[in-house]
């Protein structure tokens, strides 16, 4: 039994964990096993980079950060365009594949590399993937690895901004990660106490942001604390067309959405306006236990499809089990906050503005 | 709407988390609403001291651990005894609720709790029950509050053993919580990558134990981490009667099972052993980011099923969602890890020995 | 005994620590106590905004950040200037002080609000002050408390930027507070294994800077970490006059140095920059054990020198031992990292960059 | 330039910092430059077991806790004694540290581990050592790496206890590290708010601490909690023999002296105990910036003092300095908390009790 094993696209905590998983189960699984690890992600499986992992090579690495593989990404846009040399990228992986004589892949990876492991998995090459991500934005698994970690960070960062807040005057802006969905903001803002959270699916009225602050102070709070999303946007901007809007954003003289609302925001109330961007730091870090527990039992249960020799499927969190769903229903679709969720009402119960 | 609020039993991360839930919630639902927070549990209902909260007093209070209004254990055995002076405990309950024109009555509590809630709603009080406890051993919800902070907590203890470990030959056994259910320690043994797990529902052989030690020794691994809930039983002990096991227990030398279990493997493979109790630190410290979320739901929810005058009902989360099971269908009822079950099957795919 | 007490300036952990030893060592040195709390610093003295503050009050605020007396930024520049009602500020000051017929004032501040604190003393009020700033910047005092908490939280966001740094090629910025001094950046990128540190007292030059990024990237590191002072400044601009500088901070389009930095970066390596800005995240939290030994003795010390009736004083660590140093003698003088002391040089050995 | 190193006792957190800022340095300093880890502590060094290590070992491990090197307890009493096989120690010692034509031999150790190398450093070897010790009980130096993790770690811990403690009539005990030296505890203590502090340098009265305890229920706290080292001792027991202090200790029923204090307290008091028991815990974990800043620095110290060719020293903080300490002069000596200093002074105005 051979197998390659890749992670792909913007990487997350417990990528490690989930690796440990795969690695171990498949070595108590199989007696005559080679375990392939392809460099930067599919880079590595494009120009045959790759190294032999042993066993002991999944051990300590539990609760380590970042990738033992390393990671890149390798936009699927271009995937089928030859790279700067003219190489077929997707034969050039097709031929590592086989040249290695593999006989399936793992690939950890979020939406786009999903892409590209339905388009291999479509061509013939034996694929299990595992959902990797901290925007918990896949379709098809009710959690992702990474989420709930990186929802940890941020929501210490707004704990952190909250001792500080009750002692002045001030709004603050915390800028959570996340790209176009709004779950990780919004979980963070719940767990964090914010008073507004702006999210992609909820285009925000800056009017009805000013005036929650406003109405806050009115009845005695000194400050609040807005958690947006780094996709958050405003209403007038969500009727634009996809070009003008990224005309607009390429035009812009902030370097993201927080910092033109702290002008906006101070503009309109005449408050002191502080930007807090953890950025990076949301991928970083030790993964929580939460994540480690389901990324090593995705880890398993990806061993598991493969001793079953049942390929084409990533393994998904659906409703408490660990599960298997096919890669080609899921590739490409994103799972997005919806605005009339139970979560969303709930929040709205709480007193917690979305600008709407 | 007059609503009495109270904790009661072993305290936990997000008890006021799930407070201010219900209590945010509650005045944006209600115009005319007086909150009474009992003290002390149902000692406070019981003997009648009670202060009203105000809407200020669930700000501020999202990550605080503990509990604003105090705890107690009042033994659900003991309920229908007189107390030390005469007094009828539940019809004191029933006196206090009524002298104070409560429409209702929010329980947050575990196990013996809610058996006490269940015997108020059946007498006619109106109660609505939030799943409280750090074991996740309720029957009716697939989550309780709290567990995930301990988890993470009894994590961090394994995180730092381990790296101390791996410097030494040793054995270290870290003991957990959990009662009679090993939930808890099977997720922060898988969180911790501890290499024996020993729960209450998995009687061990201490041979098999040892035998791991050792078996891991001989390929290389100096050291070998025990997670050992605080109620794991050994296979002979688990033969005995309950009576003969408790007088075993009380007669012991030592003061819980991890030091009996350190001398006997210490005894049988010459291994330096160290122990590590955290003990009640996992009852403490701010709520983890999930619990956060899942106390503040939960305290939403109660305060809608209050608004729909739904009452005899804990909330509960079953499968992704929010809801009520009733009080009369779930009290009394445990949850236990099932030998059988997915996750055990991975752990030990992974490696891991239970001792069985 | 009546004691006025007050916390001022930008807000810091440790300073419910700091009161909290004041508070219960002046309970116990004195019978007859009375402790008046000024609201959000000076602001409280000159409009005579306080209450009484009871032993209780001092209770259970060892670990928790931010000030139960909330904090405000009076300028010092303008102290002696009217406020808009045509209010004497400083006449406004001695006359609360004498109103509520105190004994001496106990002053937490940094810099500026020192020199007020000095101010006060000099035109006869009796102050006792304890040096408060993330900055560690007060001249007098080996160590402020707050600096330790907030390297903490600037290093948790270098060694989180660590491990996702490690998976990418790219350049990371962490921009770190500290006004005009680098203690901050210096440590927190000591600590947090930084590749390159930028401070205000050694202007960096950008070409510097990329070649570091360069020559790393050369001998196989991909990525680089720059921990980045909020005061760094480039030599070109160092060598402009203080007004043309601001000038030039004023017209820039970027928020922050972090910003310009990545642009200059990128623009020179064409290697990818990422910026994390943990901004007032730095100022949050609970204290670390350091700070609130560190304040705690403070707050006792400043209690002993009221019971001696030695006033004009600030608290201060100075080589092991809290001692007293006149305020007269440090207020106003600014403590800057020295570039060619002991430690620069230990940095350099280790092959960090400067950019000089 | 051929430089050993070793790490040996007890491990604990910055080991891999000072190696890294030893390594970093030296390589910087020398070009031509050899590096051999011996193994295990002196163990490596009796029975030859090393490897060379490269430049790129010394990377990416500031943060880790525990040792690359692994560590192992060579008790110095023995060390004149031959081995099972006859083997003389000191000899091998000396005769490794010469076929692998050492210029000099690092040493990171504690009490034990300096006396042996004071005793190679005076039988010709030439050596430079590091204080290694979370107990901070090293005489010449005012502060050892690991410390303050060690102190974060137990401060965390009684952090936990509060939240929970608060909630319930009880009295919590946290035992803490440090073997004969009270310092941790102090500090812990200290940063922890403990109401009760039990150090070996000031032996207890159990009728003072039970004192105490119903004192503070007496005005209102309902809890205590009892910061114990490990090496806490009564008064009574203070006053036994060493040799009849030693027997009692092996002969009583507890695993340490928690448990004891426990059912002592509790026959005096009729409250409830709890006990908590961080062990090794103290020693996990990554260091605190504090201990990385500081081993960073010790490591390059000891690496500039081996470019002078200053042999038998110990790096050392003195007042704010690092500097070296003549190995023989500190060797063998333990630094003990002053009953009568000024930091013990303070604790007590702040209502601590030591029970003395």
């Amino acid at each position: 039994m051979r197998v390659g094993m890749l992670t792909s696209g913007g990487d997350c905590q417990a990528l490690n964990a989930t690796m440990r998983g795969v690695g171990k189960a498949l070595f108590n699984l199989f007696d005559d096993l080679e375990i392939y690890g392809f460099e930067s992600g599919y880079h590595g499986l494009i120009y045959s980079e790759y190294h032999k992992m042993e066993r002991s090579d999944f051990s300590g690495i539990l609760n380590i950060g970042g990738t033992i593989l390393g990671t890149s990404r390798t936009p699927f846009k271009t995937i089928n365009e030859p790279d700067e040399n003219g190489l077929d990228k997707v034969e050039a992986m097709k031929h590592t594949y086989r040249q290695l004589r593999l006989d399936c892949l793992v690939v950890l990876g979020g939406n786009g590399s999903l892409k590209t492991a339905n388009l291999l998995s479509q061509s013939g090459l034996n694929v299990v993937a595992c959902p990797k991500t901290i925007d918990n934005d896949l379709w098809g698994t009710d959690m992702t690895f990474g989420f709930h970690s990186a929802v940890n960070i941020a929501t210490e960062a707004i704990d952190c901004i909250h001792t500080t807040a009750a002692s002045h005057k001030r709004v603050f802006i915390v800028e959570i990660m996340g790209h176009k969905v709004g779950l990780m903001t919004l979980y963070a803002g719940l767990a964090g106490g914010a008073d507004i959270i702006l999210i992609p699916e909820i285009p925000y009225h800056i009017d009805a942001v000013c005036n929650k602050i406003l109405e806050r102070y009115k009845y005695g709070s000194k400050f609040s604390i807005i958690a947006v999303a780094e996709g958050a946007i405003s209403y007038e901007d969500s009727l634009k067309s996809k070009k003008d809007y990224k005309k607009k954003l390429a035009e812009r003289k902030y370097p993201s959405v927080s910092y033109e609302l702290a002008d906006e925001v101070f503009k309109r109330t005449g408050i002191e306006v502080r930007v807090t961007v953890p950025g990076h730091t949301q991928r970083g870090g030790a993964p929580v236990p939460y994540d480690r527990v389901l990324a090593t039992r995705f880890g398993i249960e990806a061993a598991q499809l493969i001793k079953k020799q049942d390929f084409g499927n990533m393994v998904a969190l659906v409703k408490n089990d660990i599960v298997k769903v096919p890669l080609k229903d899921i590739a490409g679709k994103l799972k997005y906050v919806n605005p009339d969720s139970q979560i969303v009402k709930e929040a709205k119960l709480l007193g917690i503005s979305f600008g709407d």
